[in-house]
């Protein structure tokens, strides 16, 4: 018994899950644009072999360890890398065995699809993880992963990728995707394959863990004196021109709010001032990151980089597990996020700019019928990203779709971010997105609410067309 | 092809579609009952041609040019009026054949679906709008828009409208409503077929702009000193008898905020000195609102008038948009609301009072299971009004009715409110209404959760007896 | 025509519900834990018959003389008991005739399901109720509450309930569970058939009616000094040790906000002395029902009492009516709720504890998918309790499954909780639980996004072995 069936994700009534067959026939073979991402550009660069089940599969996986952990099963047995040196797991095959032993947690959530997908489209295992057979399958897995056809760049041609966005600090020097810019690889099919984006937010959240060192490097890396506002603001004119060389087409922000500012330049200047010699309190923190939106939204009417702001996560929310883990480990928790004020001082000032773009994510999915969808349905330079870390999965997808097509339609959304560090799951989160979308336009058919015509026509938009346009690759 | 399948909007699955085309059968034809919408009285005392199909269909209408906006058409482009002067697009013609061009932007909108209704049922246009086709369907609906059959009431009559009720300010002498009441079409079939209702918002709102003066003009419309306290209700409870001369059987509130309060009266008319001194601040502002929406309260206890509160809108969210093109296009974006805190004063003062009805319209549709259906299912004078706004769209109804029905029940909801002042989609929004209440019973029917002769019952009410009860008609 | 239909809230489409009804065939017969409730322990102490039908499923239920009210029916009428000396309604056969005469009123609502499974299930009626057959079906159930098979022995194994958790207050000396102790019906079975839970809101929160004579009870029950800090905690660790030779493994706390507090011991002391000398504020009474969260949670740890987290009811929204009727008589109204702020706190000091366990409750749906499945799907010590009160209905239960499930899976939640003090609705509610899940997990074999072996598993887990696990039953 295949652990994928055809029909997985249509809905279970015949007739309209006949109509999502049919939607999706026709797209599920188009190529892969993945214009949101954390893999490593590494991986592309140096196309060397992936180390070993677990390593690749488990450990670098939140989705995956944070379930184990919620169960009581400790991070470091999960052989999740501590920083205050507590010794951890390091065999991979017992790591894998206790995701074997514990395989029935994931039921009903993605994670089980998309290792299930990993398992079967790219190792060709068709049984169900369980304990007994948890041996076999990691030693499969791991003879492939020796294997050439399951170096990186094999596995990106396999999984039709034709563009992938990776994502990396303003004082990254980018040395993986420079050294792609000279590999004939990179641009075999056309256009560059491997871009990267511009996340500053090491550079731009003074609350970041190291902030002014950060900002002191970007003087370093730009010969401009960043501890000046008007040296640390031509500091990321000259990184953003950069990033631009090595393909990026837009920049992303992680802020725990969706604030924005639009402060006159002497207050701008001051506040800087106070951050950068250290002697911000909260609400000053919080406002620099307000300000900084908006002036990464002055430069990018300039440039011509689309803006991602990725609000609303409390980050690290147990200080245990970030003194013992580091960051990213799972303990990042949503919060309530507004955005209709929150965004007014921006918006004020750039909203009907034409040539500004940006892209609002949300954990909140409350703002997408209040918020978000009304907003990107009247704002020109508004567009919502799709359903974002928790809510990218099946039910979390076709919420996104039910409550913002009515006051957003479908062209202010910009198709699937796979948004992942976990290569292999690409192809999976790729296709449950476009089964979900045929599904729900599927329903709309089957309601006569739209045409078959038009159904495969916004089929086409959503997996390809539109991520291509709104991010400008 | 005809653009409306007989069908559309019902549940795919074949069984539970049977039964709601058993429900839809016996309800469809009932007649329309408006009792709360933005329709331009004048049409209905002069009854004279409309002018022509963009002036008709597109330029008055906010859910369509909002959507155009919101992909980089400019509204000048649309033919919307400008109040700074800039020239905007004035060839019907080419405002038709823009919207025709864009007319995939609408997939999936209830925009698309009401228009094609219009374009179907009042046009008898069968094929779907595009550019090679835009020219025809114009100079087709232009020629219509000529004919006697098409004059506003020959098409209130086609609608089998039974009673339509529009929204006036206090400072309006109701002329339209006045030349009505002597014309015999007003009362041909018995009842008042147009009626007013009262919306103080002008002159109880101190951020409405011209406030002052709109209180001074009830001041002359009434012979009252409304800058005083006791003037200024007095003369509320004179126009309020006015209207109700005028038909009016309800008022209606558009505050920011669902706040109340309950101050005393000399802490109200000290309030009321600052406001209308003009020396009143945010907060002020705020209490006056919250303060009139009790003593509206009071006054309905008297004339039984039925309370309508439309809260939690960010009116004119951009200030460039209001700066050149006024109020109500398309940039009010819904906040927040809170309702169980916002209407305790109220309610601790009036609400068990067996006289005062209030209907409450929310946009926020977190409300509807957590504030809204509680309150509305113990409080005698409290029932929800219908998905309002953006919310007035298939999904947003069947949210509506899955998320308020186990606590509220059906019968501390009101039915349906067109809430329009797009008239010739009037029949179009309830018939989406009465199918997707008929499809939401369908469900309860098939579920084994309600009998089929219960939802027979039910779907009469939803559709007519509910909204005649509740608006007291 | 019977009043249940066999394959009542299975879902419609004929493929799905061939597998619901599988999965339900195997778990209907399971025995009912019912870990949270209000019954009251007396009925099974004395085992003595219930008075007559109106006062046990009628005046009782605020979920019933809520609706009645909130449709202009007064309290009095239903024969809610006044502690303000009003005259109510004392006849029961008019009460019921009331209920029968606005029957339609709780078409769609669960108790309307509720009520129709004890009529046709424990009494053997089965025609829909009406004011004609209002009388006969009167008599019967009376005559029927005669007769020794109605007792509540009887009862509770007809229902088959395993074990029933009722609550109680520290200052209870649980008298019943005391003589059931020394009962051999306690224990015919094996294990306790009847525990209680320790519910200290009456001496943990000073905004409860007679907090400080409360302690004082407290510390006349325990020989310890309540009026100090240390005696205050001494005593609660006592009680809960008596509490947990009647039975009890769980604690339950039912504050306004999920607010919690770590303060250090001294500060703790300064403020148990603020509020044990009524000198605290709104500030400090929320500081001190935080801060005893925490306590509360320490005590866990040492005791192995699990937690129960029941916040965000605006209790006794109106003053009127707790004037007269008192608590508890369905005016208590939701608000928003936070938990990502409010626990960190507790969770900061003992989220990794392995001995912890808490189980969340909330009100807000919002929390689901922003907050509480993030939070229960990697805090090892948090568990999601059911949906709750408003929510504990198919639309609600449906939404609680489909918002928690891919981020927190099946294994951080707890199975069901009637939490009800209407007993006979009690194999009513776990049925209707039993066929959403069911339903759900239906959804998903028909999906192909699991097996319909592990959704055999699963349903059996949902029903019967998370809730033992997780109130460690």
């Amino acid at each position: 018994m295949a652990l994928l069936h055809p029909d997985r994700l249509f809905p279970a009534d015949a007739a309209t899950r006949a109509i999502a067959q049919r939607l999706y026939r026709e797209i599920k073979a188009l190529p892969i644009v993945s214009p949101h991402g954390h893999t490593d550009p590494a991986w592309f660069a140096n196309n060397e072999p992936f180390s070993n089940p677990s390593a690749l599969l488990i450990q670098p996986d939140h989705y995956v360890f944070r379930m184990l952990c919620s169960q009581g099963i400790r991070l470091e047995d999960v052989g999740v890398p501590t920083r205050d040196g507590t010794p951890v797991e390091t065999d991979p095959r017992k790591i894998w065995r206790l995701l074997a032993r514990n395989w029935h947690l994931f039921r009903g959530t993605p994670s089980r699809m998309w290792l299930d997908h990993v398992f079967e489209e790219v190792f060709g295992i068709s049984e169900r993880l369980n304990e007994a057979n948890a041996d076999a399958a990691y030693d499969h897995i791991d003879a492939c992963l020796k294997r050439p056809e399951f170096l990186p760049r094999a596995l990106f041609e396999r999984f039709n990728i034709e563009v992938i966005a990776t994502t990396e600090s303003p004082v990254d020097t980018l040395p993986h995707h420079a050294r792609l810019a000279n590999d004939p690889w990179q641009t075999a099919r056309g256009n560059k394959r491997v871009v990267t984006a511009y996340r500053p937010d090491p550079v731009v959240d003074p609350d970041f863990g190291g902030f002014a060192a950060n900002v002191d490097k970007l003087g370093e890396l730009t010969g401009e004196n960043t501890r000046t506002w008007a040296g640390y603001l031509a500091a990321h004119r000259q990184r953003r021109e950069y990033f631009k060389s090595m393909g990026a087409t837009s920049t992303d922000h992680g802020h725990p709010t969706a604030r924005t500012a639009d402060l006159s330049a002497a207050e701008a200047e001051a506040l800087f001032n106070r951050v950068i010699a250290g002697s911000a309190g909260r609400d000053d923190a919080e406002l620099f990151r307000a300000q900084m939106l908006t002036e990464m939204a002055r430069m990018s009417i300039d440039d011509g980089l689309v803006m991602q702001i990725h609000p609303g996560s409390v980050r690290n929310h147990s200080p245990q597990v970030l003194a013992r883990f580091g960051r990213d480990k799972g303990f990042d928790i949503p919060g309530r996020t507004d955005y209709v004020n929150a965004l007014k001082p921006l918006l004020d000032r750039f909203g009907m700019e034409p040539r500004l773009s940006i892209i609002l994510f949300t954990l909140d999915e409350t703002s997408y019928s209040r918020e978000l969808a009304p907003l990107a349905g009247v704002y020109p330079c508004l567009k919502l990203g799709p359903a974002w870390w928790f809510h990218d999965a099946p039910e979390g997808m076709r919420r996104f779709r039910e409550m913002t097509t009515e006051t957003a339609g479908f062209a202010n959304t910009v198709g699937f971010n796979d948004d992942t560090r976990a290569f292999l799951s690409i192809p999976a989160r790729h296709d449950v997105a476009r089964r979900i979308d045929c599904s729900f336009l599927a329903r709309l058919v089957a309601e006569h609410r739209i045409d078959e015509d038009e159904a495969h026509d916004l089929a086409h938009d959503l997996t390809y067309r539109l991520a291509k346009e709104a991010y400008r690759l």
